[in-house]
Formats: C-alpha cells, sequence, structure tokens
C-alpha cells in the first residue's frame, strides 16, 4: 500500500471520526493512556534498541537525552493524555448563533479539519502527544517521526493504534509512514491531506513549504527578541535574558538578538553581558554597542564579539546571541518586525505605556512584557500539549493546541427559504443574534 | 514606484493602522460615506466612460450590467459602509484570558493581519467594500479591481484615499494597483504581504495559487450540490432547486448538482425537470437516472442530455445543472465529499436524524437544511460585506467578513517570570481562567 491509497482508505472514515461523540473519543485516550502502561516494558526495549542503534552511530548527548523514553517520560506523557480527556470538546462548539429570518436560523459550529500529516523529530514523547491532540480533536493523522526512534515509534504507534480500535474507531484513523521516502508521497497528496504541519530543522520545513500544494503550518525561525526598555528593572532585565538564552537554547523560542534603548545602555549593556558570559554565553554586539560595553565594563569583564550593523537575523540556537543599541523604543519596534521571525518578542520596562505600545506593534504570535520568551509553549499556556507552534498569521498563531485542529463549517437551516425572496423584497433579514 | 516599494512604505505604516482606535477607524468610514455622496457626479461620470468604453469592446449585458455604477449602486455601498460603522470592532477581542501563574497572565487577543492584497472582478461596488472591510478591521490592503472599471475605480479609490487622509489615517494605507503587470509584482511580494484574496474565474484563482508564496485565501470552484432526501417534501425540494439555479446562475453558490434519493425518485425527477425546464435549465443525468425519468415522465416532458456517471464534477455557471439518483444518504455524502467543492450544499429533508447527519457529515464550510445554496453570502449571514468566499479549511472558511479578516496575538505580561522556576519545580503553573 502507498501513503497515497492509506489516505484515499483514511477520507473514507474521516466524517465518522469527525462525528464521534466526545465521550468515544475521551474513551480512546483512556485506551491509550492503559494501554502504554501495561506495555511499558515492551515499550523500554524497543527504546533501548534505538539507543542501542544511536550509540553505535555516535549521536550527540542531547539527542540521546531526546530518544530516551524510560518511565519518566511515560509517566509524562500518560499525564498529559489524561490532562487532555480532561479539557473541553473543542469540536461542536457553536461560535454564532443568529437568526436571519423567521426561521432561517445560521449557525457556526467547529469541526476537525480532517487528515494532518506530522513529520516531528526523533521524539518518542512526541509520537503520542500529536497522536492524543489529533484523536480528541477529531482529526486522522498521518504520522512521520525520525527515523533515530522507529522502534520506540513502531512499539507506540502499534499500541495506540490497538487503543483506538478497542475504543471503537476505525483502526485507518490513524497512520504511520516509516520510510523517509513516504515524505514526498505526502507532500504530493494534495486533495486529500488537509493539513501539514513540519517540526525540525529550518531547511526541513522550508523543504516542506515549498514542495507541496497542502497547506502548512509552523515555524521555519524562531529570531526571539528581548527589548531593555528605558524603563527596566535591570535586576529582571538580565535574570529574565538569561533564563530566555540559557534554559534551553535549542529551543525555537529561545532569545537570539537583545536589543537595549541608548538612555540605559552604559549601565545595562556590562551587567547583562556579564552574567551572559558567566552561563557561557558567546556575545556578539554592532561597533557602537561594543564601543559603549568596553567603555564602561569593568576591567576584569570580557570580550564581546563585532558583527556587522545587518547580521542580527541569525538564528545561533546554541549558547550566543546578539545584543544591540536602539535608539528607543520605536526603533526597537522597527528591528523586531523587520529582521524577527514573527514567534515571541518580550519588553523588559516597568512603564506601561511602553509595554502596550510593544504588546500593540509587535507584529508577532507572542508579544511579552517582562517574562522569559521560554514561555512559548503549548503545556505551559495550560493547552495540555501542542502539535508546534506557528509562525503563520493565518488559522492558528503560535503554540498550537486543540484549538487549532479545529475549522468551522456554518449550518443554515430553515423552511423552503429562497434567496428569491430577498431580492425581490418580499421578506427582509432581521439579523437577530440568539443566547 | 513599483508595487514593491509601495508594500514596503506600506509596511512601516501597518503596526500604526492596527494599534489605530475604533474610532478612528470608524471617522475614516463616515468620511468616506460623505465624501462619495458629495462626488456622486464625478463617480457616475467616470462610470459612464467605462460603460462606452465597454460597449464600443462589445461586452455581455450581464459583464454591463455588474459595470454599471448609478445612484442605486451609491446608495447600496453607502448603506454597506453605515452598516460596517455598526459592527462590533473585530480588533482587540480577548479571547483567552488565563492566569498561567501568580502575576503571570495570558491573553490572546484579535489584531489585524496586516497587508492584504485583493484581486477583484469588474465591480465598481467591489472596491468600495473592500477597502471599507480592510480599514475596518485595521489591515492594510492594495487593491486591484479588473480593467474595464478603470476609471469608475481610479475615481472612487482617490475618494476613499483622500477621506482616510482627512480622518487622521496614513496615506499610504492603501494603494490601488492598476496595470494587469503589477499583478504578477504582487504575487512576488512574500515576506511582505500577509494574505491575498482574488476572486475571479477558476482558472485566474488556480493561476494566484501556484504562483505566490503568499497564502491565498478564497475559492477556485463552487460545485453546490442540493440533496433530495427519501422523506423530503417535494413542493420546498423544487422551488429551492430552482431557486438555487436560476436565482442567479453566474455565483460561485448556484447549484450545479442534484441528488435524489431512490425510494422518491421516481415521483421527485419529473416534477423537478418539469419546473427546471420552465425555468430554461437544461438538464443532464446519468444514463439510469435518465431511464427513471423517461419511465416516469409525462408525454408532454422534455428530454434530458444523457451524461457518464464520473461527469458530475462540472461547475456550469449558467443555466443548467446535472441530476443523479442515490442509493440512500450515506451515497449522497460521499458524492458531496468526492465530487464538491467544499463551498456549500443542502439537505431537502423532514427527518431530523438525516439532516444532522448531513450537516454532520458532509465536509463543506455551507451545510444547509431546506434552504438554498444561494443563502452562502456575507451579506445574507449579516457580516454587513464579505471579501469573498473560503473553500479553505484553514482560518476563515465560508463567507469572509470581518472576522475572517482578523488573526490574534498571546500577551504574556508577568514579573521577571523565568522558565527556570518552573523546568525546576520551584514554581508551578496554575492554568486558571478568568473571568
Amino acid at each position: 500500500m502507498s501513503i497515497r491509497d492509506d489516505v484515499i482508505s483514511m477520507k473514507s472514515v474521516a466524517a465518522k471520526l469527525a462525528s464521534s461523540s466526545i465521550e468515544l473519543r475521551n474513551n480512546a485516550l483512556s485506551k491509550i493512556a492503559e494501554n502504554l502502561r501495561k506495555n511499558a516494558d515492551k515499550i523500554f526495549k524497543a527504546n533501548e534498541t534505538d539507543l542501542a542503534n544511536a550509540n553505535v552511530n555516535g549521536v550527540s548527548e542531547s539527542v540521546l537525552k531526546r530518544l530516551k523514553f524510560d518511565n519518566h517520560k511515560l509517566e509524562d506523557v500518560i499525564g498529559g493524555i489524561n490532562q487532555l480527556i480532561g479539557l473541553e470538546d473543542p469540536v461542536g462548539k457553536v461560535t454564532l448563533n443568529r437568526e436571519l429570518d423567521e426561521g432561517l436560523i445560521l449557525k457556526r459550529v467547529t469541526c476537525p479539519i480532517g487528515i494532518i500529516g506530522v513529520i516531528f523529530e526523533a521524539r518518542p514523547d512526541a509520537l503520542v502527544q500529536i497522536a492524543s491532540l489529533c484523536i480528541k480533536s477529531g482529526n486522522c493523522a498521518i504520522l512521520k517521526g525520525g527515523k533515530e526512534t522507529a522502534e520506540s515509534n513502531r512499539c507506540l504507534f502499534n499500541i495506540i493504534r490497538e487503543s483506538i480500535v478497542e475504543a471503537g474507531l476505525p483502526e485507518i484513523c490513524l497512520i504511520q509512514a516509516e520510510a523517509h521516502s513516504e515524505i514526498d508521497e505526502l507532500l504530493k497528496c494534495d486533495g486529500l491531506v488537509d493539513l501539514l504541519i513540519p517540526r525540525g530543522s529550518n531547511a526541513f520545513v522550508q523543504y516542506i513549504m515549498n514542495n507541496t500544494k497542502i497547506p502548512v503550518m509552523g515555524h521555519a525561525d524562531g529570531i526571539c527578541h528581548i527589548f531593555i526598555d528605558k524603563d527596566a528593572d535591570l535586576t529582571k532585565a538580565v535574570s529574565v535574558a538569561v533564563d530566555a538564552k540559557t534554559q534551553y537554547s535549542a529551543a525555537c523560542n529561545a532569545v537570539e538578538t537583545i536589543l537595549v534603548d541608548k538612555e540605559i545602555a552604559a549601565k545595562a549593556i556590562p551587567k547583562l553581558v556579564k552574567a551572559l558570559k558567566a552561563s557561557n554565553v558567546v556575545v556578539n554586539a554592532d561597533s557602537y554597542t561594543a564601543d559603549v560595553y568596553n567603555a564602561y565594563k569593568s576591567e576584569t569583564d570580557g570580550e564581546v564579539h563585532v558583527i556587522a550593523d545587518d547580521a542580527f537575523n541569525v538564528e545561533y540556537l546554541r549558547l550566543e546571541l546578539g545584543i544591540k543599541i536602539v535608539d528607543n523604543i520605536d526603533e526597537a519596534i522597527a528591528h523586531i518586525n523587520k529582521y524577527g521571525s514573527h514567534h515571541t518578542d518580550s519588553i523588559i520596562t516597568d512603564n506601561k505605556e511602553a509595554a502596550d505600545k510593544f504588546q500593540n506593534m509587535v507584529d508577532s504570535a507572542g508579544v511579552y512584557v517582562n517574562v522569559s520568551t521560554r514561555f512559548a509553549d503549548g503545556f505551559r499556556y495550560g493547552f495540555g500539549a501542542e502539535v508546534g507552534i506557528s509562525t503563520s498569521k493565518l488559522h492558528a498563531r503560535g503554540p498550537v493546541g486543540l484549538e487549532g485542529l479545529v475549522t468551522y463549517k456554518y449550518k443554515l437551516n430553515g423552511n423552503g427559504h429562497v434567496v428569491t425572496d430577498y431580492a425581490s423584497g418580499v421578506k427582509t433579514f432581521k439579523h437577530r443574534d440568539l443566547d
């Protein structure tokens, strides 16, 4: 069977899953949680094979950490599933209820998107989270995980699929793609697959976006900023900046550029650089900022690297960032809107007016005041889990949980109503919102 | 100046329009309405030039009707603007308000999309409606109308632009593109333009979709269905079908295929064909349906054309349609999901269970019960106006009014909160929804 054939079969059951009751979908999630725990040993054994293969192939410590699926991770994903069960049904919410005319009632009702393809990195827990989110939101899903977790994924996927069948859902609601070549097959399924969510490197996401007609949700870049306003509390500024860069520097929501208002630059920059360097962060600065730093630093402080004025569009994804002095908040906003990736940007200020201006005028999915950019995450937002973070402005923006996995339809109920009566003036619309 | 240069200038003011008050935006709309009326004679004169040119070039009666901009149309668009002024501000709505932890407040707030390009057909009233919708929703817009209305569009656009400047908005919030070559320039403005809304022929919309990296919202096809269920009231079925085909057959929401449950086919089809033929509709049917019709029609009834079983994916856009007998509602739903364009489909039935099933399982933007498909329209839904109808499942679906022209951002306010505290377990999230 090709992916395309599988997706065609999937399409024939999509409406069934879409119109299934929340009890059935929650029950499927309970079965998944139950069967994952029941098969813990099998899962850990499969994961050990992946880890052994990874060790043979020589992967980095951080990759190994992500690959590993132990009891702690199992309890985490089970906890996530239980949290998801507790969340309100995202399907069937009435978001508009309007009497167009007597006996002619228009409702806008949320419904699943349909068939979603998710291509994700080598993390076994991601497979469980994504499958659970799709089931809860009534969507069929094609799941393709990283090859480094092939054994764990296969084991987890089979348990999940058996669980949904046990609960009474069609088996073909979920498909696992295993071969890398199947990604290209999937990309050609426009007209069948409604949405693709790629997670991974910038180059990989760009490849997906450029090679399919299926709508793509996600983010290629995460160039996040912190702007230290002239009215910033410097202690907060420094601790937020250090957290945003160092708490997990490989994440898309880690900060890459820090902008500093020139009014406080002489005081702020030496403090900031010192703290960053103490956390092993490599600091880059344009020549003006470097000059200011050198003029005000103490003798024992280290050096910063000088970079070009226009070299602030870099996503480091490691313990490295850029610092730049700006004239004022307007220049900061303009810089972020120009060089940023519309992901998450934070201002540090005690000035309410500046905070409002920043939050209204910065064109990003997350606009923060006095907090770390690292909060941009579905779990931290209370979404139970996320399928990814979107930097697109259409449909879902920011961390995408259940609400981003549904669309809506307009249900219009009448009693033989025809447009001719309204066009001729025999009848007129009332347009009265109900309840 | 190229379109690209203009769009770059536009981008520098987009945040200003996005964060402008609703008073300012409504005031701009009032000025537009006022100045349109004040300059009525100038507009009508420009329109006469377009009409004279059209007559020289020999365009059809229906195109002439759309081109014409007389006092009646002027009052219509002014009425539309006043309706729009009365509508709630789509920007700044708080759709999520959650305490993540003490002093850490997450809000999801609606905001304009940014810069929108709309390419529309030769209808001067469309220019006014689209510009008004974009101003109300805080979006900058590039407007490109049909060349047949060049004079009217230029005149209307200048009045609108002067009005927004009078109200205090930046001039460059609105741009008019006049040359056809500027469409291709516009298509290359990815990274600057946030959304394209093309309106026009299937081929034109497909061309736009295939030649840009900018997200596109709209519809290429409008293959709408009516399914006459076994429990249908035949009188209603016939009058709804005639309305849906004949009230304006060139519209995307006109019906193109009528499916009839075989249980009532012998009774329903002769009635239906007779009524359609009386309204000059050409009726096509597959051979089985034609046989049933021929077996049950009266002698004076005319003929139907026999078409192939798989020739039901046609958008006629004229007084012509296809009729097909289906075994039951399940086959009807499967047919619609396969051959339809996910636009608008209606069931005629007095059976509540069948109605629910149809509305839940048909995968279209509009799923109707006992009403004409022609109701799929922003004005009829009470949206004031529409920029188009979307058959995409992401972002806006169905008629797109103000709500489809906004996105949202997550505003997170704290007091130096860092992720490290939550990762280490020093603090835990509360996730408590406020008000």
